[in-house]
Order: structure tokens, then sequence, then C-alpha cells
């Protein structure tokens, strides 16, 4: 059996995010087709996570194991070939069968794009459109708020049924100005349910001055589902690095 | 009755082209939707001419007559909450009733935008991928061939019985390097059925070495219909602006 590692690209617009599910067009049913397709056996894909309806990735990575070994760059050829051109491989090796894309993801690198200026149509799908007027040094600060460990219970919908646990790390996060773009990087070793889009949109809340830093900070303390009332777009959000 | 400009930009990828076609998707009929539904009366729309299916419109223009005054910004606000989200006006104004947008049409400025890097996949609607090694200076040498009066009878589709007069002007013809990114400008006063792409199509096999500027030549002079088997695709292509 030979493990492979793969990172890929994918255009999130036209699915109902990662996971299979049935009746629904996904990313995971695309991929496992065009897999199953080259080497004419049913093949399984482990992703690093799943991603949201409408979320992208600039470098989403699972792994895959098969009997057959067929060169790499004929494997990255073929599927590319094979799959819709909204998904794109962009690199596959062989690695160790210990390796596991779930498990053994350190940490992630998400990136949140808002377009500040006109309503782009062209962009309808990979920018949050957000034409407001924003002070960029308020979100530099209410960032701050963010970074390290916390209790995100106030920040994601996941409920504590699901996961009791909602203490995560942040490990950077920081903002960009470029023109009207304002790109966001977020880095950190697990996210909850819509946690980075709420904490882009209470961010951008507190940009364009509706909310104060001492009132994100309350928020964040209550570790309490419901205070948080704002989810920024999927359109902006991209899966962009997966650390192991 | 009141005439009405209006200007607007579209992204043309999910359309079968802007003339109404039974049966299909059209840009027309998506637009002349959202005003019969603002004006609760049929209204008809005419454009400067129309744009074929995946093709893209910065500045393209219509008019349309109405007997109900509405105040242009809250046509534009109205009609823009009616559009899909992938059509938006950009500017409404009461015009002489004498103006006709596709008679009275002077000059169209179109735009064709190809990327030479890697392939993109979020712009894959929106640039020609063409991940080729070009000489740029050979395309701008070629370019000229095209520039002026010349009968286009090889670089279009449309047929002599169509129409048989196939003399055009192109008034001006450029293109620009901006990283991977080329940026073809092309101004005429009348484009036939596919000629800016066939046009591009062979400017860039010029580019790659395929084709030598004589050839090209040759191509034009030859006044034949099926010497140019090149057309570029339409999702490169851009209405950039209408002058009248």
């Amino acid at each position: 059996m030979i493990r492979y590692q793969v990172t890929l690209s994918y255009d999130g617009s036209n699915y109902k995010g990662w996971q299979v599910q049935p009746g629904k067009k996904s990313l995971q049913a695309a991929i496992e087709t065009a897999f199953s397709t080259l080497y004419k056996t049913k093949i399984e894909i482990v992703a690093s996570g799943r991603t949201d309806t409408g979320v992208h990735a600039l470098g989403q990575v699972f792994h895959y194991d098969v009997f057959q070994e067929i060169p790499e760059k004929r494997i990255v050829k073929g599927i590319n070939s094979l799959l819709p051109k909204d998904i794109r491989i962009l690199k596959i090796e062989k690695i160790d069968s210990e390796f596991h894309a779930r498990y053994l993801a350190k940490s992630k690198i998400y990136e949140y794009r808002v377009n500040l200026g006109r309503y782009d149509l062209f962009q309808r799908n990979y920018c949050l459109q957000y034409n407001q007027r924003v002070d960029v040094s308020l979100i530099k600060a209410v960032l701050k708020v963010f970074i390290g460990t916390h209790d995100f219970t106030s920040f994601n919908t996941t409920t504590l049924k699901e996961n009791y646990n909602q203490v995560r790390t942040i490990e950077k996060f920081s903002v960009k100005e470029i023109d009207n773009l304002l790109i966001f990087t977020i880095q950190g070793s697990g996210f909850l349910r819509y946690m980075i889009r709420m904490i882009i949109g209470t961010t951008l809340e507190v940009g364009r001055g509706k909310l104060s830093i001492s009132e994100v900070k309350t928020m964040l303390e209550k570790q309490e589902k419901g205070v948080c009332r704002y989810k920024a777009g999927a359109e902006g959000l991209y899966l962009k690095k997966v650390i192991y």
C-alpha cells in the first residue's frame, strides 16, 4: 500500500462544501470520482478538515492510499484532466504511511479577503463585498483581543454538546490593506464552526465603529452562544496552508 | 415617453450571451425582467450590440423607453436589487429620444485578458488561461497588421450572405503586460462575429512563434473564410466602452 499526500486548490463557489452529502455537490465527491477513474478502483480521500459551502482553498491537503504505483507527475496530469476546472491538484507526493492529513495537522492558515470599494461583480464569489468606511487601525487593534489561547464559545456555532472543549489558540492574526482590499491572515491549531467568519464579522463591525474593542473583549469573556451576531460571508474565506 | 440611456457591467460566464433566445438564459431577458418588475409594465431594451456566450462587459450600453418617471438614483438602486448578482447597472440618465444605443454607437472598445502564468482556477472565467512562453514584442508588431481599414473576411465567421461588406476599421489596438497578465485593448467602429477572438488567437500564435507576421498579412489579404483557424476563448473578452 502506498500513501500519497496531495495539495490542492479549489474555488468553492459551486460546491456545498468539502464533505460528501447525499444529493449535494461536494468537493470530496468530485475529487474521489476523478481518482477512482484514474486508478479504476474506488479511492477514498482524507482531508485536513472540511471547508464550508462557498469557502475556497489555496492549499488544502488530503491523503489517500492505493496499491498501484503511478509516477507522481502522471497522477497530477491525469487527475487535473479528469477534475472540473474549479479544482486543481498542485502537488502530490508519496508519504510515510504514518502520515494522516487530519490528525497530524499542527496548524492551519486561512486568508479572508474584503473589498472595501464599490461592489465588484467579478469578485462577488471571491471577496466579501463590504462597501463601508472602516478604520483599519481599529481593526488592527481588535485583532489582538483574539490572539492567544481563549475559550471561543462566543465566537462559533459548534454546540457544547458537539464539542465541550472550545478552547483554541490563535497563533497569528494580521491584516494588510492593498488599495481597497483588506486581507486578513489567521493561523491557529484548530477552528470551530464559523469561528473565523464570526471573528472577521466582529472585527469589521469594530472597523466601522459599531462595536468597541472593550465590547468585543466582553463578548469573548462571556463564553456564551448567541452573543456574537456577526458572520462574514463564506466567499471571502480561503484555506491557505496546512502545517504538519 | 422618456428615453433612458443605461451603462452596465456583467459577468457573462453564466449566460448564453446577450440576446434573448427561447429556453436559454440571456442577459437581455434577465435585465428586461428586472425593469419590467420595477415599472410593473413590459420594458424592452435595445443594446449597443450583442455579446456572445461567456463574454463580459465593463461598460455595455442600452436604451429603453417608458412613460413613468422615476428619479434616476431610485431606478439604479431598485434595478440593482432586482438584478442577479452578476449584472450591475452603473449609470442611468435621461436622454434625447433621438438617441439610439445601437445605431448611434460610433465605436467600441474591447479588452482581452490573457494569463500567461500557471493555470489560475479563480480566473478561469475571466482570463484566457494560456500557459505559453510568448514574445510580447512579436505580438506588438503583429497588432499593426490589423490596425486601419481592411476587409476582415478572413478573420470572422459572419458569412458573406449575412453581411457582404466585411470592411471594418480598427482604430486602436494595443497590448500591455502586467506581470503574467497580457491586456489587449482594441477599438473599432464595428466588429463581425468572433472577429476580435480570431484576431487575438492569431496574435497569440505569432507570440509563441507558430506563425510569422508575413503569414498573418497573407491571411488578411486572402479575404477568405477558413484561413484563420484560431479563436481565443470568450472568457478573456470584455466590452469596455461604447462611444457615441
